[in-house]
């Protein structure tokens, strides 16, 4: 949980800053006393103007950059390994979709830079991950396990991908014994003890809830996440941001953050 | 709501006294000043002694009686029927599993003395039902309704009659335009709008929990039923009782009650 | 609930159409097919251009109009009113802050036009006033009442005016019997039955949660509210105008569009 | 977590038997394999026949035995160390109330025979507590703390005192930085971060719920424990039984076996 930033002002390079994502970092870090976003990257251009300069591509960035935080797109992976590999500069990587060959790169790349990438930017679901993985292990000998997730009614996918995650989580502590349940309705069926059950709630516009209930005999225990924006990336960015300042070369996720 | 009972003591008998309900009310009556068992009828005799007599049949009852409750069994309704008719007594029958038969035997019954019977005893579960048919008809045009129920992992059928019950009392109101959805698991599909989603969570002990979430476009509203223990059937048993003190002849249910 | 618009085109003017909740209403407006933005007023220059014409005065507007939406100022009420009576148009007040001798004017001029205006311009939050009065009177001989509100950091006042609002709502329904309890913290005081606790937390960035809790022998009903955003003031405006065309002369509120 | 218990039958000695919580032990073992009442100690005869002999002192007691569960009175604890320490067997004291010199007698026990002791006999809100305190620590720089406690309309002193353990183990995580805060009722004050507001809500028969919540920038992680009977102090004495059947001497806690 520690970070090694004390103290300077850390240089931050925002890339994608002309993005939904990139404009709420810029909000949030010019709020933040110890941060400065000094330049931004982005081919689109911007409707209202940024307070730093904003480059179209990495290639023109003149100034000293110490972290890169990337909202663009992983089409652009290979410049931004570039750069950090160039400029020594940590990358804190948060997008998504990558391929395996990608992936691979940014692990070689890790050799020489310290790398971030998480499946979840949230802070709030990756500790809950953590606290449910440690939850499951204790108690499943005399619990159950189920998972509600609640979403808004646009959403194509159910369950969540951070359900499956949560579900998956659970069950790699526990050999994999759990069995994904999805939609009980019959008549004359018990609940067996290696079913997890898994409910997606769609409705209005829900950011995301998620839940994991462990019920025992006498007694329930719920872990519950409720996303109330998409700005909680942007505060897992700059919560991980801090984080990879001076770190050395590796590959590092959201998980290390909270340890 | 209200009732015509007022400064008298009312005097109940318990049909089924030794059963489990019969004693939970016999405990909760004990502590009613206004209301008293006068004698119980149960085949079954009792490990423990009732402060009142208990007969084994309602032929034998030689006490004034104001009210009977019944938590015996639907089968012995003709004697319960025939008790009432004779003495003019109203009849409280909890007990449910009634043939179309039988029903028409009640509502013959209740020309001549008032009748309650109602499917579920509990005033939450009838209150919660009365708000979520209101709440529906004003919400539904721009408010997606989902429901969650939770209850033990020896219950059998999935989802809850109750959760059933609540689902027919929207749908109704709603010119049964709602297509009830069991388990979405898809990758690629939005909610429609006419979908009405049923999720049946079982584990440990849980006694039993309704909640009807109706969500729009930036609020959601939640009416949620939390059974602490099955005594609740009791409280709504003496409810009952109090409301059918000297009622006109007539069918009446926990609604009316709720009045 | 029911409205006489049909099939026709709304025309609606925006009064404060720059601000906040002008914008809001631009957008979600420009996504309804009967409804249309004719023109707005605002003092305010805008750094966008909207798609209808925008006059710094009411008295500039040439339009024909059905229905003013207004979320400018209380202090603009006058010109306000007499645009209405000019015009016959109906108006959706929804600015807060009005005086006494300002209500009045209102009312004088709901003889001549229809006029809403409403504490709260939620959907959602009128309904839970509705159904908590409601459920206050049937359950509170045997249940006791509690309520939980929920709201950001950098709130002033607690507990929040709906939370009061709520509370007034159940006691004038329960002849004012109810005593507002704040934060018990005792060692040796049972619970009286006149109390009703009001708990307001406060933490990060959380928008507004309102629980009402009903907890009786045996089992708990609770009724909730969550606001995801801001947003549903503006919803709640277009549901209001849409109650509100062709509406007789009279004042409107909120409870009435829900009846 | 682990237990060197495999295989045989724990032979087990209920004191206090005839009591409410040995009476549900009573049946909860009768149901377990490895595990047996071989007899029971209790002053007080019991309405029901037991299916192992009783003994009105530990001094009569004739068989051998594994683990001592103790849910009699701590004014009994000289007795029971004696037994203990005769028999080598192991001790789960499930009362409270012992004075700093019993604590003491305790401990001294403890380096010839293993003895289990824990404030709270509840897995669920051990592992909350656990949960909490880990939480805490990677959440409160961005983060805001408050603990809700539900419980019936008898219970005497608030907030609880699972409610206190609760916020204390999470102020020392924190240094002791944090100030209680109980009923926020102004017009004009701003959350500090310091504060850990703590709510008690008092209603009807409510057995007991915490829920620990952390509210930061668009996000909100809950931590819940239910209490649905209090039966769940005897399946904590029965997973505590079995973490301790032949463990080293020394003292233990339900932390311990959640470790």
């Amino acid at each position: 949980m520690e970070s090694s930033f004390r103290g300077e002002v850390m240089k931050v390079l925002l890339h994608g800053c002309n993005g939904k994502m990139g404009q709420v970092l810029t909000k949030i870090i010019s709020e933040i006393k110890d941060m400065t976003v000094v330049c931004g990257v982005d081919k689109e251009p911007l409707r209202f103007k940024n307070e730093y300069p904003v480059y179209p591509s990495l290639l023109e960035v003149k100034e000293d950059v110490d972290v890169v935080i990337d909202f663009s797109n992983h089409v652009c992976l290979n410049s931004l390994l570039d750069f950090g590999l160039n400029k020594k500069a940590a990358l804190v990587i948060c997008t998504t979709g990558f391929s395996q060959e990608e992936k691979q790169q940014m692990k070689d790349a890790s050799r020489s830079i310290p790398i971030f990438h998480s499946a979840n930017m949230s802070v709030g679901i990756n500790l809950l991950m953590a606290l449910v993985k440690e939850a499951a292990k204790k108690l499943y000998q005399d619990f159950d396990i189920e998972i509600i997730e609640k979403h808004h009614n646009q959403k194509l996918d159910s369950p969540s991908g951070t359900a499956l995650m949560l579900a998956d989580a659970i069950n790699e502590g526990l050999n994999n014994e759990l069995e994904y349940i999805y939609g009980r309705h019959s008549k004359t069926q018990k609940r067996e003890k290696r079913e997890l059950g898994l409910h997606a709630i769609r409705g209005g516009s829900i950011v995301g809830e998620h839940q994991v209930i462990f019920a025992g005999a006498g007694e329930v225990i719920e872990l519950n996440h409720n996303a109330l924006s998409r700005d909680v990336f942007a505060y897992g960015a700059v919560r991980a941001a801090r984080f990879m300042y001076g770190k050395e070369p590796g590959m590092y996720n959201m998980q290390d953050v909270l340890k």
